[in-house]
């Protein structure tokens, strides 16, 4: 584990719910290892487990203290500083994947060097990653792959593996991305990977498994997204998918960020992605599509489901909504 | 330009031609930036060009030292160094592709900012690059693709440029990796490029161009290989390529090393490829074919080519026995 469990969520002074959705996700997701919440004057958000003092957290077991929450105006503020130094004299470690890394704080650097606590950026590569061997690995592996970016790739894994482990199937979400990684702990930040390393660090995230297990790895970017289209290729080939699950957004007019790009349709991802899928794992199959269909009425989405299910002919859903039960149906 | 011209070849102590494949790249491809080569007891290799002491190269214009030649046993020996020293001193830059980094010696470093005179590693990024925002640019560009690694995409790139120029067509080679840039003293190392900023890079090396320039685009990897597959889709991307060309080798047994993957069929290749160039350039087309016939004999080779053309439908030549006139022809 990159990060010690359990975790005290540091709210800080977030803005609104919004602003400290990372938290919401450790909560969501991996609410056995939150022993509670620290907020700050001003906190707009609220997680709904116990307010703790630094000293609290750490009779609780708190190992990590993780900054759930975005900051304002691209500065970690002098309020957050004195927290998380008593949080490092206390004998937490700290968690952040804000953009201003903690270790670039002088207070902070300085004092976790002092205390021997860690300071774990986790928008910042923690290993050194080998260069992918494309050796079969033992073990299913199952890949969210999207139409655009944000469009719900590391929701549906999540869902995906809750499913899995309630119908009785062991299963591990691997993180690709800095929110991935502070929910559960471990990951691979892969957009800050070295290009040589990227296919190479996901086969270290989904090493040899037992046979019937599932790993259900984050989805990047898009293979149409010509900002980040390499990054998808490389968790493709890296991640020798068994299961690919197609992820999409109904109401994106373009491609996020790219005012001059249209999105693909569900089938050309379908062909693109199992075509260069198969160049690693030629039994890998398309078992189901997940769409957000978060700006839709029920009724309205009841109807777009149903209609992509049929042209389609895989199971659909919008595991927000629903569930993902259908997509680990579709699984095993 | 990353490197100031003209240089001086360093070959060392070069136990081969082969170890000196750099320096050879540099006098075969851009022979008015070599002034000279500098040898050490026990060179075998040879670049025919005058022999010159560093005063001497420096009397005659050259600007930069090109570590031409590969270090044995993983060390910068201290027969290098010193010669290097000397060069610091007599106001040259040194340059580097080798996997031991210069800034990593520390008597090099430390001479290097007493003199002011640059020590540049190309396999470390020399600059920050921008996110990939898939505008459309001006100009036109070419991208070599490969069925595999090192089946002579440089190379084809190269003698790409050689024949755009000789029949009077604006063009540039682009590299993308360390040789290429050694040799043109310009580039991205794209495999040290952090994963977020791979296709961005491409965009900043290929800019806005005159309408009919060509810029020849150094391919990296191949689509079809596990361990750097998304280098290649982030060139494709990046690059947005209005043409493609099919690079191959036909006595490979197997990826380049991966045994148990096989080469995909040319075919494939431009099928693949194709699709994904489409996504940034719906105009991209496959205008030829460059097959390195080195392993083959004269008559083998005229076959074997003829037998491709005929089953593409394609000019196919091997740039080096022939040269590159006839893909030159296809482009414009």
């Amino acid at each position: 584990m990159l990060l010690k469990t359990p975790y005290l969520l540091f709210l800080g002074d977030a803005a609104d719910p919004l602003a400290a959705k990372v938290a919401q996700g450790v909560k969501d997701w991996r609410p056995d290892y939150c022993v509670g919440q620290f907020s700050q004057n001003g906190c707009n958000a609220d997680m709904h487990i116990d307010e703790l003092s630094i000293a609290q957290a750490v009779e609780r077991g708190a190992k990590t203290l993780v900054v759930g929450v975005a900051n304002r105006g691209g500065v970690i503020s002098e309020s957050w500083i004195s927290v998380f130094e008593d949080a490092l004299n206390a004998g937490l470690d700290i968690a952040s994947g804000l953009h201003n890394l903690l270790i670039d704080e002088p207070r902070l650097k300085a004092l976790s060097e002092q205390t021997g606590r860690a300071l774990i950026d986790v928008r910042v590569p923690q290993h050194q990653y080998p260069i992918a061997n494309g050796v079969k690995r033992t073990g299913k592996r199952c890949l969210a792959v999207g139409t655009d970016c944000s469009v719900g790739k590391m929701y549906t894994a999540l869902a995906l593996e809750k499913s899995l482990k309630k119908q009785g199937t062991s299963a591990t979400f691997r993180a690709t991305g800095q929110t991935g990684i502070l929910i559960t702990g471990n990951g691979v930040p892969l957009d800050a990977v070295v290009a040589d390393f990227m296919a190479g660090s996901i086969e270290w995230l989904t090493p040899d498994n037992k046979a019937d297990h599932w790993d259900l790895i984050e989805g990047q970017g898009s293979l149409f997204h010509a900002s980040y289209s390499g990054v998808t290729l490389a968790l493709i080939h890296g991640g020798a998918p068994d299961a690919l699950i197609l992820c999409h957004e109904p109401t994106r007019e373009h491609m996020r960020g790219l005012p001059d790009y249209a999105l693909p349709s569900l089938e050309q991802l379908r062909d693109t992605a199992l075509n260069l899928a198969h160049v690693v794992n030629p039994d890998c199959k398309v078992i189901g599509i997940s769409v957000n269909t978060a700006a839709l009425s029920d009724d309205d989405a009841k109807v777009l489901l149903n209609d992509i299910e049929a042209k389609m002919g895989l199971p659909t859903v919008d595991p927000f909504r629903d569930s993902a039960d259908r997509l680990a149906q579709a699984l095993v």
